[in-house]
């Protein structure tokens, strides 16, 4: 089995792949590079309170070491059907592999300035985990999709005030909420976010939270079947094409841990199973 | 929102309303009665590595009560709609909810004489997370169901021997399977399971695993969708009926802990948007 990308969802499939005796290698990039990394504080994960992006990636990756996970960086850049499964091209390299589990999360582009500086300094990508941190405080939402309208209503009963810029304005009337029509320029602050600026504007804040839309993803397999920017996959994980398969945030919202952990082993033990049906060793 | 059952899921779903700020009460029952709390060793749960199920199940309680989730012990008789929500028999009481997450697991009936007494000291009902335990041993799988076979597939590549109960033969023929058209009637032992009776025979071995069909989910909702004992839900975890969620092993296979977790995660965030959607209290 071949793994693309090595988060959370990616690491589940691959301890699980190893606990059903397959040979696994998993193709991902430096946990640094993972949105979670910069997390402050994440909470909503059972079994693991209070801990931080870094520190529950850094337990991920040491799992998998116990497990043996051979974890190889670098990107894949395509991925081609081939007489006996699939091949790979990763890097300089061809891996070739009998079935294929994607877990390569989802990319964020139209950057922000000031977006990788603050990250984890007072902006967040994600109100469940880091909304607490600003109970009465001051907060600015910039939502490109419709779920920046549930953030909002979330945030809205526990913040002080609440700031909505977007250009699809939502239906919530409040009297500690602001709507704005628009897009922010710049984040502002020294160490921390201190405020944004929007066509010309500042506005001061203590935290801010971004609710972007994900990039098409990469045309890494011709034929399979996206919709919304999200792989689309069945309850048990399977991609419209025989032999591979999907976890994590590459499969759509929820954008969340337990989520990326639940389905990668769901996706390991299909796969499993698809081997088992389809490939004969014996 | 009520959350029937305590166990993974439930807690998982649990803590996720809390973080949604969402008021919730879980009605479940002592983790000792849980499949999960006899488990050996665990080692396919990502970031939580070598834990005995009692050592999971614990550290998932200590989670839910550091988010302050209130657990009321009890047995859920009955869901009836009610004009705002649901109506919930719990014991003696009546609970109103607008909203509920089942999260029941499966039952196991049809125990064989020695079940209970032997769970967790050479009897498993998992081999993804217990068959490394046995590895170049004799091992025995009774199964019931067709997911028998791949069990067997895996075993069979990892112990020396293994004999397979069932009423439906498997098409797998390799030299350390034997396979045995039948039904156990007791597991014999001393601390440790040493072999089981099958019709009149012994056979002896190291391990046992059982592989068992779950019963009809006990008709406590009236018009639930329920197809081979599993409840029907959607990707994002919603039933047939508005409202009611479903989430964990009572959602069908896999019967699994990440599985459950993430599921449980999944039901809050789209209750959370269902009592968005259609309470309004402001």
């Amino acid at each position: 089995m071949a793994i693309v990308g090595s988060g959370p969802a990616g690491l589940s499939a691959a301890i699980n792949c190893i606990a059903r005796n397959r040979s696994v290698t998993v193709l991902g990039r430096k946990i640094e590079t993972s949105m979670l990394y910069k997390a402050e504080l994440v909470n909503n994960h059972l079994g693991m309170p209070n801990m931080t992006g870094k520190e529950i990636l850094t337990s991920f990756l040491e799992h998998s070491k116990r497990m043996n996970v051979e974890i190889k960086e670098g990107r894949v850049s395509q991925i081609l059907p081939s007489g006996q499964g699939f091949m790979l091209s990763f890097e300089n390299e061809i891996i070739e592999a009998r079935s294929v589990i994607l877990s390569i999360g989802i990319s964020k582009p139209g950057e922000i300035t000031g977006e990788s500086k603050y990250l984890g300094k007072g902006l967040s990508y994600c109100a469940t985990c880091d909304g607490m941190l600003y109970k009465n405080k001051n907060v600015v939402v910039y939502s490109e999709i419709e779920e920046g309208t549930f953030e909002l209503d979330f945030l809205s009963n526990i913040c002080k005030s609440v700031t909505y810029i977007s250009h699809e304005p939502p239906n919530i009337n409040r009297e500690n909420v602001t709507i704005i029509n628009g897009k922010p320029s710049e984040i502002l602050g020294d160490e921390f976010v201190s405020g944004i600026r929007v066509e010309g504007d500042v506005i001061p804040c203590d935290g801010l939270f971004f609710v972007k839309k994900s990039v098409p993803i990469n045309t890494l397999i011709n034929g399979l079947h996206i919709e919304d920017n999200a792989i689309i996959v069945s309850r048990l994980m399977e991609t419209n094409i025989a032999g591979i398969f999907a976890c994590g945030d590459c499969t759509g919202y929820p954008y969340q841990l337990s989520n990326a952990i639940g389905e990668g082993l769901v996706a390991a033990q299909q796969c499993d199973r698809f081997l088992f049906n389809n490939v004969k060793l014996d």
